[in-house]
């Protein structure tokens, strides 16, 4: 036979399973997406059809439904790592499991205040309003015997309004851009962060709480630096997160350099002193690149952070 | 000739302009989606091409980029209040004017924390995270005579996981739906209100307080309102407003009804005690009504909140 | 009591329904997406919660299923006036019913050539490709006694490479755009028509044939008009649909002028000689326009055009 | 320092072009959305800020419209050779290039038939309407020694109303699934092929042709194959593809489950005879795998029929 199968993986995308725990009448809230991908002795199905081996993807719909009752959801990596474990042993043909999940946070709508109390209002611990703009992200992949955790987050709009130049660049018969000495630097940041937690044996980190500090750290980086280019803004990001999180070794980020021209306002006689500007949308650069803990090897696929 | 023009418009949509006021090392940003709708003596151009009275969309563009710096952005409608005075007081043929305003909101990224001043870091007044999901909405409508504001917002995703029930409708020969008496409300809000200002000589309202307060008076009726149906909730909204913010005299929502499905676990030997869900896309229930003030005429279109 | 209640409607929105008619081994299909909103006596709903007239939204979902097998769908246009009718005729407190649908197109997928004899296929009658990038549209009102039937598109880009200008246009203190003489007209066409059919004594269209003649005459005056602004363009493309479609009385289009700006090579030392353009995303013109078949009444709303 | 730079790149992305070739009266269009990925000697401007090695962003676009001129765009594929030849041999820093096209496709707007004859219109040879839904991809990447081009496409919807069926699977704790004798399949292919040309002393391929051929093939297998799984039919997909193109030496595709329910109208006294769907958008099956030539290198990466 002339052709033969190479890698492959199948299971249910984007099941949308949201988890209300209740604490009196304090409600609490974890809205995930899952998406589950398994590989393992899946030849025959390519081949010919059978189904022998063959967990539906419909089973696994219906596990992550059913692991959130009877695990709930303490993060989105814990709850991963419930559900890859449970393919990988459960099925003797499935020999690797792969867990991606979006999270989507929730603030609470705030009754309490002096408005609401005239009214004779109670204080509502049941109502939620989507918060923020960024998705978290995790994935979590086991085989069996290691686990790689790899966890981020998409679509996270930051600027600096100032400390952002661009010069001292190459030149050649193609290049008309003037540099620049005061400008906006904007960009909607894409980053996945890989755990060095790999082990039942090791002590497993605090999920949600790495994820908080990360996030904050990846954004004091941004704007504390004084940035000669984005790439240098991206450098510190992820060094910045590699030196204060000792959970962390690897970092890789997408950043689209979400341009802002100054608008030429000559033509109408004003002035412009690096206050109008015109938010484009395409084209715009798209810097990328891994921060390593040194003496630890890359493993975040290049485009993972394009996913 | 059996064919004549009705109503007609033109201009140039979505010019994206972001203005930074620099106040010391503190900046303030304004960043607006405005997109201009021209009316007027325009029969020529469209029967014979004739453009002797047509100001050019470019030139649109352009003076939306001039009037931020002549002006500055003071609030979405202030600004747009500007633009549409102009269209129709500076040129003879345009009669009507139509600005409608999308505003994206930040907040500032905290920087003064323990940790960064560990690190030498002074506080940063230059840089912004984008905040929330929902954006400002504002449409500014002049004819040279009188004024009509009409403000909102979309994309504010709210959820009660509780205080929710539906039961006692009507059963035809398609019913299936069984009655529900604890269930989940969520919805993803598109609301419009107008603002009863409409003459130069009237006091203008605070225009950010408003938005603030209105937003807030939503969020709140939607949260504390024991909900029998989803009209219900969205009436209680709008009455909110009406009663709270007496410089507005009608609102208009579109509610789609996020249907959250409690999954059935039995199958698997588990109880699902209003715990587990799977949020569906679609199909999903639209619910639309305008609220007004008694005695107010309705002039928000139908279709408004579906933009 | 303050306030009062509006225009509102109900119902689900976004019902994906498709169909397959099996005429022997060769299935025909037919995939829409249908949105139902019901107007009536809801005064009660809104103010206490109380359902007693509310019909269910998913009982208008159960409705479209069970209505593409007891009629089929023979057009969307067909479709949506069973589902009209039924409605406002089977519920005493509805009295007005619109029904949107959204048609997606499929083309056979070509079997039959010498390649796949070769391989001893037979020739398949099952298997479908999603065809164009237009979604075909159609709005059907019944209040019980008249009919309104808009039907349209949307989404269908076109471009015209020359036989454009642009020029004799006004200039104030804010323009500097330079005249064209021969320029790129590139649109996505948003178009509506309304029927004059309104009253089941009346013949009714062949609505299949009626789309297909109108998107036909539509296309060709777009490609046909030697066009000095898209205005001109755009009223050649109603008033042909009005000439030559006499079940039509009125049109609307919104037309997006997607910019497309020919490159300043200068810099390279190269000429462009109406050769390379950019392609740019926003901001772009919008000009939109109802043509009307003389002594007719305009009623398509403004906005339709920009759902 | 404990932490270090790992793979980077950086570039232009979304550079959209538009080329006309006028041919006489007769035009011609390639429509392409360019992105460019440019790795080498760039630590310091990730270390330091330092830009002496890079070559602005700017300049990589500027480069994309200056070829388009220059070269000409006979495919996207030639297109891109030609770009990422230029950098890697023009810029000593840069030692990779890839550049990744999206092509979208246009079909001219029929003038000629009797209608438009009669009106009195000659035959219009610069007017297009943009074709199919699917958009055309192609990869190119150059080391300075080698080129790796891998083309495909993504979002071609594609379906089987009949010859499709699913059972005889493993059913655990969590299974409900009912097998299925005759099914809906529909996919949305996201397909990506790398050819075998490698090396400037080869023979280049005929990228045009090569593109239809493969289309065509993988077309006709989904059509022609008796599916017991989606997995059968990926595999048949890549196989067709690898048996006929032999300048193919890999496929991969993910192929979502787009999955069609059959619509329970019991509850109504009606029979489904597999007539009725329901288009379900999440979750959904996802298939992913890569066919190999026998003997050949797997080299596409895992995530990049994702993207």
């Amino acid at each position: 036979m002339p052709t033969i199968l190479g890698q492959n993986q199948y299971g249910k995308a984007e099941n949308r399973v949201v988890k209300i725990t209740r604490d009196g009448a304090t409600h609490h809230i974890k809205d995930l997406n899952v998406s589950v991908a398994l590989s393992g002795d899946m030849d025959e199905v390519h081949y010919s059809g059978s189904n022998a081996n063959v967990l539906p993807t419909d089973t696994t719909k219906n596990t992550v439904y059913a692991f959130a009752k009877e695990y709930g959801i303490e993060s989105a990596e814990q709850f991963g790592i419930h559900l890859a474990r449970h393919f990988v042993t459960s099925q003797e043909p499935i020999h690797r499991a792969r867990i991606r999940i979006e999270e989507y946070a929730w603030e609470r709508i705030e009754t309490s205040d002096a408005n609401s109390r005239l009214i004779g209002a109670d204080e509502v611990k049941h109502s939620f309003v989507r918060k923020g703009q960024e998705t978290r992200l995790t994935q979590i992949t086991y085989d069996g015997d290691k686990w790689e955790v790899v966890s981020g987050l998409k679509d996270l709009v930051v600027m600096n309004s100032t400390n952002s130049e661009f010069w001292g660049y190459v030149k050649d018969r193609y290049t008309t851009l003037k540099e620049a000495h005061d400008r906006i630097l904007a960009t909607q940041v894409s980053g996945r962060w890989r755990f060095n937690w790999s082990d039942d044996e090791q002590k497993m980190p605090n999920w949600e709480k790495s994820y908080e500090q990360t996030r904050q750290h990846m954004l004091q980086a941004f704007a504390e630096t004084y940035s000669l280019s984005l790439q240098q803004t991206l450098y510190q990001m992820g060094a910045r997160i590699i030196n204060y999180r000792s959970e962390i070794d690897e970092v890789r980020f997408a950043l689209p350099n979400k341009h802002h021209f100054l608008v030429d306002l000559e033509p109408f006689g004003l002035k412009n002193d690096n206050e109008v500007y015109f938010a484009a949308d395409r084209p715009y650069g798209l810097i990328e690149a891994t921060i390593l803990r040194d003496g630890c090897e890359a493993r975040i696929p290049v485009d993972l952070t394009n996913l």
